[in-house]
């Protein structure tokens, strides 16, 4: 493509907004064709690879800090899920044509405090012309000591389920920010910007390691993620749907517009991560979550059989739902 | 995005076309959110990632297993250069609104004869919904023993010059299949087929690790990415034209059209090995590329200094070039 004016060209975009995030050694100041990524016996790499694509996963005007946020992010909760702490990310980035240089560098200044936070460095990329909209790339690699990764088919018949933070907040914030439900402003926003800006839950890592059976992170919809962790593992499961955690804003959504709970349930997007834990360790596991400020809900159990697993409201009566899987495909 | 009736959902797509290529244990057949990589002590692992774009990187109606080799290949090209042999890749796909099955088939097919060809293998993914033409992105990850990863920076004076298979092939391929210059049909063929379907140079890694003092793959144009890498070497060069391997149909369409002669040198694509050897291992390498099949050319020397490398002529005139290296951002 040719320079324009008052963009820079491929290489200064690169040394001006990408180098500096490149600081691990390894990274060879992205001046090379690959990283290079030193093997350490007793660990286990963890690989995860999510595209966000422009209208689909965020929006054109969506402040470029958020979106650079969220593309790593969603990587971020695979990892978390699993066990894995951050070590690196592989970042290719499809500019639509009328980039600015004002996009790129608010899309760099959230990538640099994203790495800051979850303490994960940029390890290679690549930058090439959109067709369409701006589309994201993140491949994160994460560590974990070896044979601690936690499947999704581990869980037992017994074992108590939990889930982290609290759930349906994002796809409210969607109905929220597409005028499709009105919240007073401050609840509004507070859905919109967890919709903005997941929350993955990178430092409950180690005490999933330790305590859990199963785990995953919740990314389309609560209900249809617990039916795929169940069949995984080859078992059934029960959710008490009075027991799911909502946020106040939530509540309030689900209060005044009555189908808003059914999109909490099944809408996606969450980024909680969703567990199984042996009856005998689920104290521990909360206490370690307390111990890092991640908030955990018991909110069911495993049980033994191929069923669809079933969430119950507050009668006990069986609900059902119409789509239970958010599908970005 | 509603499922079509003539076309998979996203978890049956990923069944039928995907999950067959994910055979290594680690995979976990693609159920769950992420891939596990055992560590190997006294080993690196290599990181490369590349996007390729419809429209830029290749054609809606070029055959999907080429676009999928292309997508493959590109990134196994970087492995190659830097010594690496191929280990696993995680795939992102970005499918435009009107993808078929039967484009969906090729793809998977494409890459499920690169994965036999090239003994690499299937470690995660993601499939998104486009906003655009389709978009693809590999990540790769090779493998050699600690220490040997062949940089772009260790070229020395008195390093003699080398490149692989022949230059210009793609970009002119590119010029044929625009219909900006005319060949005899085979000819043009060769030249187009040499654009849609790169060679990447696996074979010689282990060469390269043990003789090359620096090396990149030529994505960019042979004189861009000989300057790129006598900068990060911190030397300059000298390439004599006449020495520049070009195939039988490349030597045609410089004969016909006077500016092909530049277009070859500048035009990128062409995923070719370029490498500085020190002169007491250039007999080495050479028998090591013979061995594997790999055509390897001497095309020049590094020399000291900080000038811009040099392209000499038949009479020995230094040649200047307007755009230098293809930038596809």
């Amino acid at each position: 493509m040719a320079k324009e004016p008052d963009r820079p060209s491929e290489m200064a975009a690169i040394a001006r907004y990408f180098r500096p995030l490149a600081t691990a050694p390894g990274a060879l100041g992205l001046f090379d064709d690959a990283a290079i990524l030193r093997q350490l016996a007793g660990e286990d790499l963890v690989l995860s690879t999510d595209m966000l694509v422009e209208g689909i996963h965020f929006f054109a005007n969506d402040p470029p800090d958020l979106v650079a946020a969220k593309a790593l992010r969603v990587s971020l909760s695979d990892l978390a899920a699993k066990g894995a702490e951050p070590l690196h990310y592989l970042l290719s980035l499809a500019l639509r044509s009328d980039w600015t240089e004002s996009w790129l560098s608010g899309f760099s200044e959230g990538l640099r405090r994203e790495q800051q936070q979850f303490r994960i460095t940029l390890a290679g990329g690549d930058t090439v012309r959109a067709s369409g909209g701006t589309t994201i790339n993140v491949s994160v690699i994460g560590r974990q000591p070896s044979g601690s990764f936690v499947h999704r088919t581990g869980a037992k018949p017994g074992d108590f389920v939990a889930v982290t933070g609290t759930i349906g907040d994002a796809a409210l914030g969607l109905l929220v920010r597409q005028g499709r439900i009105t919240l007073p402003r401050e609840e509004g926003e507070y859905l919109v910007n967890r919709y903005l800006l997941p929350q993955p839950r990178v430092a409950l890592a180690p005490a999933l390691r330790q305590h859990a059976s199963a785990a995953l992170d919740v990314s389309d919809g609560l209900v249809g993620d617990f039916a795929k962790l169940c069949a995984a593992s080859g078992v059934s499961g029960e959710i008490a749907r009075p027991a799911v955690p909502l946020s106040v804003p939530a509540r309030r959504a689900v209060a005044t517009y009555a189908p808003a709970f059914d999109t909490a349930l099944t809408g996606g997007d969450d980024y909680e991560i969703l567990v199984a834990v042996p009856e005998n360790e689920a104290d521990a596991l909360a206490a370690a979550a307390s111990e890092v400020g991640v908030a955990l809900s018991f909110i069911g159990r495993i049980v033994s059989g191929e069923d669809e697993p079933k969430i119950f409201d507050e009668g006990g009566q069986v609900l059902s739902f119409d789509g239970t899987s958010y599908s970005h495909f």
